[in-house]
């Protein structure tokens, strides 16, 4: 436990939350929990986060934009589109088994708090189409990519890798043949892109 | 209950099978319960089907085969590649959606089945694979496809269609937008085929 004068930041908080929920699973974190765990009074940690609900949100939606920093910099990289669309799946494929393999049990906890928070997770996936959606658009202003609805496109590259980023699909990930699979999915979504 | 007359073929114990599924849940389904259903001897059931385990196989594969013969004929028919693809994958999940939305208890039922049954799935995903490869040879041998390898790429083609096969996503398939999506995924795909 850090010294009673360490300031009581949000992000303390949130750390403190997930440690909360690694120990005891998704059931708990609610404020009197992780007020527990911080040595603090419940009203504390109030002042940061309103509700069981605001924590549990707050919680989750820093678990999913954990990697949008290394995602957003590649999607507006200065590099071939094609380049950056392959780093991109990569790096969220890559993102997502490290995440489930290191710690399965926080990762089911995640995934169950996910689907709690069902608008946290939408606006996730609206800020993986909005990085997709610029790459796209990038290559169709550079003549790499042929002429397209960009946002259409966008969504089409992320439905068709959704093996690779679903966390439905998290057991599989450990399988030899995942690299292959992702591939030669990646190869095919690229070939549709290029201009001829 | 037919007359005792009928003679007791494997076709009618599995549609007898089907029944008892449907009213009674995946648990159930065992020999006795069909033989009782039949209203014969669980002997006579054995004659046909050796186990428990041999029965819910069968039943499994039933299911899983159903849209077989027309999925196949549309693999082998005489038209464009591109047209037999897009006509395949649309076939495909038209029956799925189908089967979903028609009776979901039931075919929750069979998605139980199916995971206890990992070697009949993995063999209908085989010939599904198999009609994806002669469609992408066809193509490739008319000129229509650029030259890939064809089983790696009926591979990408059934991973990339995930969202639209995989029963895991059944509760979406009623979604409004989920014919959009599908027909995105289809030209993207498509496009990475062409020869150009």
């Amino acid at each position: 436990m850090p010294p009673p004068e360490t300031p009581l930041t949000p992000a303390r908080i949130l750390e403190a939350t997930e440690d909360v929920l690694r120990r005891y699973g998704p059931a708990k974190a609610t404020v009197v929990d992780v007020a527990r765990a911080l040595g603090v009074s419940h009203g504390s940690v109030y002042r940061h986060f309103r509700s069981k609900t605001a924590l549990r949100e707050a919680v989750t939606d820093r678990w999913l934009d954990q990697d949008h920093d290394d995602l957003s910099r590649i999607a507006h990289a200065k590099a071939p589109a094609t380049e950056r669309l392959e780093s991109w799946l990569r790096t969220l494929f890559a993102a997502k088994r490290r995440k489930a393999g290191a710690d399965p049990e926080l990762f089911a906890t995640y995934v169950a708090l996910a689907s709690e928070n069902s608008e946290t997770v939408a606006g996730h996936v609206e800020t993986m189409l909005d990085h997709l959606t610029t790459i796209v658009e990038s290559g169709i202003a550079d003549g790499e990519f042929t002429m397209r609805d960009a946002r259409a496109t966008a969504r089409a590259l992320w439905d068709a890798t959704t093996q690779f980023h679903d966390p439905v699909y998290a057991p599989r990930w450990s399988d030899p043949d995942m690299d292959l699979a992702f591939a030669a999915v990646c190869e095919l979504l690229l070939d549709g892109l290029r201009a001829h």
